[in-house]
């Protein structure tokens, strides 16, 4: 199939980052599906540290693109770089680093933002009519991404929903196994750890994206 | 089945800490097993901290404990409280880490020398004649652990394969895609990144060690 596929990454680590087990295991379906996968991420400051061991806030400064490395072990791009030109396909995991770095939504919810570089990125793959995967709380950005009426899943957290539905999402509630498809904006999402209480719950959702986000693709 | 099985880790990423996908595809299929897991470090400062992206050693300083809770989610405890008496097998993946922070066999080579926390929390594993994986760099450590004549791989490096014979280890060569068990010790090896030119790559051997050695905890 070859595929090429964009990994954006938003860090390394659940509570200031991107979700480590949501990454890794999108990088080993898609390359278990034979995609050829680049890994992006913005050169800014994390919005801050935390201290992963006790949730603490710490006094360090560290930056997205170069935390991400550790991810993609070195591999890893600056989103300004990323268009839709050179892929098929688009897929974002989760972490914090999804409403802390790539946008604000962890502060300011429904009025969030996008970090310019990605929201550019990102569109350039909507306006191409190319696919794209959002999970766990990826999708907050969907209607930033989209516009609104774009159909999307954080699973069922209520609050969360409610800020998706501000900003124009319709949000349909899924279960960690499955995903959620918006057939007509070719966008694919599924909750991972929004609801998932161990690693392969996350994995049997994430693989179910990823092989959708490639089927997609081929047609 | 529900074997509980310990997995020591030794910071965050590839060239100052575990590596991320070996610990991750070690973590997804432990669980995919039905295995109870539970992650621990050493609470030390890294030897150094690499940045992933250029390769160059900063001027940051990082714990491996707190590191590690990255991979962990939170859920890591202090490899000093380790001991076999409250698990079933021990899981070691690779990454420089190992040869940094666990043990100091990236400075000293064949003259190196296990952290001491680590050290006594691993033989407490071989007294007890449970199950014991190591994985890429990691059976650089396994003469500390066994005592000559131990038998093991880390691929076909032949640098690193003649360190652990000075240091009286059998290195036995063994593919990707391959385990190398020592049956009498009950240790398994698997090259993982140390030969992986791929995350599948990686993945396939990695599989084959968890599952050995849950079937070896099983016996």
């Amino acid at each position: 199939m070859n595929k090429k596929v964009a990994v954006i990454l938003s860090g390394c680590g659940v509570y200031d980052g991107a979700e480590i087990h949501e990454s890794v295991i999108t990088l080993l379906r898609l390359d278990q599906r034979g995609a050829q996968v680049q890994c992006f991420a913005p050169d800014i400051p994390q919005l801050h540290v935390v201290d992963h061991l006790t949730g603490d806030e710490t006094s360090e400064t560290r930056n997205v693109l170069v935390e991400s490395a550790r991810i993609a072990r070195g591999e890893v791009k600056n989103v300004h770089e990323l268009s839709a030109d050179n892929f098929d396909a688009l897929i974002i995991p989760g972490g914090f680093g999804a409403a802390k770095n790539l946008s604000d939504f962890a502060i300011a919810g429904a009025n969030c933002k996008v970090q310019p570089d990605v929201l550019k990125a990102v569109q350039s793959f909507v306006a191409a009519k190319k696919p794209i995967g959002l999970m766990c709380i990826a999708p907050a950005m969907a209607a930033r991404f989209f516009g609104e009426g774009v159909n999307c899943t954080i699973g069922n957290d209520p609050d969360t929903a409610s800020a998706l539905t501000a900003m124009g999402a319709i949000h349909h509630e899924c279960e960690v196994s499955e995903v959620f498809e918006d057939s007509t904006r070719k966008l694919v999402t599924t909750p991972a750890y929004m609801l998932a209480q161990s690693i392969s719950e996350a994995a049997s959702g994430i693989y179910k994206l990823v092989d959708r986000v490639l089927e997609m693709a081929q047609a």
